[in-house]
C-alpha cells in the first residue's frame, strides 16, 4: 500500500478533501479491490486499531458495509446503535462518545440525524471522525465510491455528464455527489420537481432541469435518487402528489431508457422502492452499476479507514 | 476431515439430502464434537468465508447456535435482524440480500417468516444458502441435530420409534423431523390433538394417535414440541382450550413418564414453556437429552457450514 | 501477569472478595493499563475461552466496556439482549443460560433487572458469572474500577474519606462501592435528602449526611452518583419535588465547589445529566476523573475475566 497520506484528519464531508485527497483513496481502493477478488481477502493493515461504529440512525446497508471493510482491515469493532444506547438517558452526544474513547477507542464511523454532528465531535474528541451520514447535509462515503464507479465503468470522471434525478432537496447523498463530482472534473444536472429542490441549487455550480427526459438526452450518466418516505411528511406526499405521480413524470422504466437511444449509465444508491424510482427492468439492465456501487463501497471505506489509520500517531498512543 | 462433498450447494431443508449426505454430516460433526472438547474449540477452516447471518424473525438459541458455529470455524461474522434492517424502507429481500452479497459474502444463513423464502433466495443470490427457519415450512439444521441426539443417545436411528408430540401443524421442527428420521430408517409417529394435526398427516407416510399415552408405549423417543403460542392466534388458545388442558392432554409429567415402564428418550426443541408441554421433573431428568440436542446443534452446525463451504468454487472467487 | 488466584470462582458481588482478591485485581489491572497503552492492545490470554454477555437491561457503557475488555484478551464474544431473546417467549432464566452454556460458553457476564439474578444463576450454571449489575443490589465491577480510579488519583484507598452523594437508594453502585471502600480502609458518607436514603444505611457502618457543603467540607472524594429518573417514578419526581430542586439542593456547580477551598476529587459513574448531578464545569474540571474512571473501567474488567478465567479447569473441559 502507499505511504502517500490525506490532508486531513477526519472524513466530516467532500469539502475537506483536495482531488489529490481524492485520487489517493481511489488509487488505495484499487489495491483494496484486488485484495477482495482473492479467496482470503484480510489484511492485517488494521490489528492495532479499534473502530466504534456508532449509529444513531437505522442504516443497515451503510453499517455493514463499514463492518465488513473494517473487519477486512482485521480492525476490532464495537458497534453501538442509538436504540440500545445511553442516549435515551439524557445523555449529551459528546458525553457518550467522550466514554467510548476513554475506552481507547480508535476511530469512529458515525451516522447522526442531525447536519453538523460529524464536525461538531470532530472538534471535541481525540480520534478520527468518519462521517456515515449526517442528516440532510453530507454522506461522503457515498459520493466517493459513487464517483469510483463511474471512474470503473467509464475509465475517467473528468468532462462526464452526470445527472442526479429526484429528491434533491431531502437527499445527503446529492449534496456529497454534487461537491465530489465537480472536484474531479465532471459535469453535473440535478433533475426533479421544483417541491424537491433546493433554493440554493443555482449556486452549486450546476445545470438545474426539471424535465427527465431533457435531463437523460443530456447526460451520460443517471444518479436516480431513492425517494426519502422517511425523511418527509407522515405519508410522503407532502412534496409531490403521489408515488404513482412521481414515477410517471420522475421514473425511469425500459420504454423511457430505450428512447434515450444512448448507453447511459443507471445509479441509485439503494435501497431502491422498485417502480417507483426505477423499474425492475432498469435497476438490472446491463448499463446499471447498482450493485457495482455497493461492492466498490467496502473498498473506497477501506481505502478511507486505511488512510486515516495512518494520521494516527502510533508512538504516542496512549 | 474429510474430502467427501455433498451432493447439493445449499441447506434449504431436508429434502435435499441423500441419506449419504446425512451420514456424512453425522461422521463430520462427530469430528468437530472432538474438537469442542478441547480447550482451545476454534478450527481455522473457514477463515476465508464471510457469512452474513439475516434473522428475519427472532431466535436467540438458533442465531447464536449458528453464530458459535461460525466463529468455531474462523469465519467472519455479519449479522443482520430485520427489525434494525432495510427491510422497513420498503426494499425486497433480493435487493437485501444482493446487497450484501455484491458486499461479498460467501454464505448466508437466514430465518424468515415466509415458507420458501430460502428457496426462493437460492434461485437469485450466487451464495450457499443455509435455511434456518422458513415459517412453518422447514428447519432442516434443527432436524439434523435432532437425529444426531438420537443417534448418539441410542447408537442408531434406523428402527427407532420416535414420536413426535405437540403442534405438528405450526410447526416447521416436526415437518424437517419426518423427512430426516423416514430418510434414516426410524419409524415416526405424530400425536397431538385434531387441532394441531395437519389435514396431510396420513400423507407423509407416519403413523397418527391422538392418545399421548398409547403413543408413549409405543415410542422409543418421544420428542415433544413445543407449543408455539406466537402462531397461534394472540392468546394463543385458538386451537385448544387452554393452556392448562393441552398441558393435561398432552404434557408429561412424571407421574405420566414413570407409568410408561421403560426409558423411553425425552426430546424438546426449547425454548421449553415448563409446565406445559413437559414439567420440569422430566426436562431434567437422566432420559432427557435437552440439553444434549443443544450441545450436538453447534456440532452438526459446524458440520453443514463445513460442507457446504467446500463447494465454493475456491479459485474463481472474485 | 500473576500466577496468584482468586478465592472465589464468580464475581458476584464485592461481599466475595477478601481484602486480597481486590489487591491482586488491582495489580492485575496495572499490568493491563500498560497493555492499553501500547499500539497493539491485545493480548492473547483468553483465546481459548468463549464468553456470553447476558444483557437482560440496556446498559450501553457497562456492555461496551466488558466486550472491548473480552475483545483485547482475545476471548471469543456472543452478545445476548433481552429485546431480542427468547426471555419474550416464556423460557425461564435458567434454561436460557444453559441452552447458552450448553453450547459451550465458558463465562458469563450478566446484567439483569432482579436483585440476586447473578447469585442465583451460579447455584444453577457450570459457567464462570460475572455480575455486571443486579437491579438496586450489586454492581461490582463499578465499585472495583471506582476504588482503583481513588487509588491511582490519589496512591492509596485507605484513610481516604469518600462521599457518596445523591440516590443511595436505588443505587447498585453505592452498595458495591460502599462494600469495597470499607474493605479497603477508606472512610465512607452518604449523603442526600431522607426519601433517596434507605432505612439500613445507618447499619452500614458509614455516616449520613443530609447536607452537601457539609459533606464536601469532610471528604477527599465526592462520588456524584446518577439520578436514575428510570428507577423511579414514570416522572422521576416521586422522590423529591422537582430536578431543579433536587440540583439546587445535591448538585455541584463551579460555585459550590470552589467554596469547598481544597481539592476534592470528583467522580460520577455516568452517564451524565449535565446540570443536575454536576454542571459542565465541575465535570471537565482538573480535579474530576470521570473519564478515567471509564478507561480504568476496561482495565478492572480484563483484570476480573482474567482471574476468574485462571480458576476454569482446563484439562477437564469438555
Amino acid at each position: 500500500m502507499t505511504s502517500e497520506q490525506l490532508s486531513t484528519d477526519h472524513l466530516l464531508g467532500i469539502q475537506d478533501l483536495t482531488r489529490e485527497d481524492i485520487e489517493l483513496i481511489f488509487r488505495t481502493a484499487d489495491d483494496f479491490k484486488e485484495v477482495l477478488a482473492r479467496p482470503i481477502k484480510k489484511v492485517p493493515s488494521l490489528r492495532d486499531i479499534t473502530i466504534a461504529n456508532l449509529f444513531f440512525e437505522n442504516s443497515t446497508r451503510t453499517r455493514v458495509s463499514f463492518e465488513l471493510a473494517e473487519k477486512r482491515l482485521s480492525a476490532d469493532v464495537i458497534n453501538f446503535s442509538a436504540s440500545s444506547g445511553s442516549t435515551k438517558k439524557g445523555e449529551t452526544l459528546v458525553d457518550t462518545v467522550n466514554n467510548i474513547l476513554a475506552m481507547k477507542v480508535d476511530m469512529v464511523v458515525m451516522r447522526h440525524p442531525e447536519p453538523g454532528a460529524a464536525v461538531f465531535l470532530s472538534k471535541h474528541v481525540a480520534a478520527r471522525i468518519v462521517n456515515a451520514g449526517d442528516g440532510t447535509h453530507e454522506h461522503p462515503t457515498q459520493a466517493l465510491l459513487d464517483a469510483y464507479s463511474i471512474r470503473e465503468k467509464l475509465g475517467k470522471v473528468k468532462g462526464v455528464r452526470v445527472a442526479i434525478v429526484g429528491d434533491i432537496q431531502h437527499s445527503r447523498v446529492a449534496l456529497s455527489n454534487i461537491h465530489c463530482l465537480k472536484k474531479l472534473g465532471a459535469e453535473v444536472m440535478l433533475c426533479g420537481p421544483t417541491t424537491l429542490m433546493p433554493k440554493y441549487a443555482a449556486s452549486l455550480g450546476v445545470k438545474v432541469e426539471h424535465d427527465l427526459d431533457k435531463a437523460l438526452a443530456w447526460c451520460d450518466v443517471a444518479n436516480m435518487l431513492r425517494i426519502q418516505l422517511e425523511r418527509q411528511g407522515g405519508d410522503g406526499i407532502n412534496n409531490f402528489p403521489s408515488l404513482r405521480e412521481y414515477s410517471i413524470m420522475y421514473g425511469l422504466d425500459l420504454a423511457r431508457y430505450q428512447r434515450i437511444g444512448k448507453d447511459v449509465v443507471i445509479m441509485h444508491p439503494g435501497p431502491i422502492n422498485r417502480g417507483v424510482e426505477v423499474t425492475s427492468e432498469v435497476a438490472d439492465h446491463a448499463n446499471s452499476i447498482i450493485l457495482d456501487q455497493v461492492q466498490n463501497g467496502v473498498a473506497v471505506r477501506m481505502a478511507v479507514l486505511y488512510l486515516l489509520a495512518a494520521r494516527i500517531p502510533r508512538a504516542s498512543q496512549a
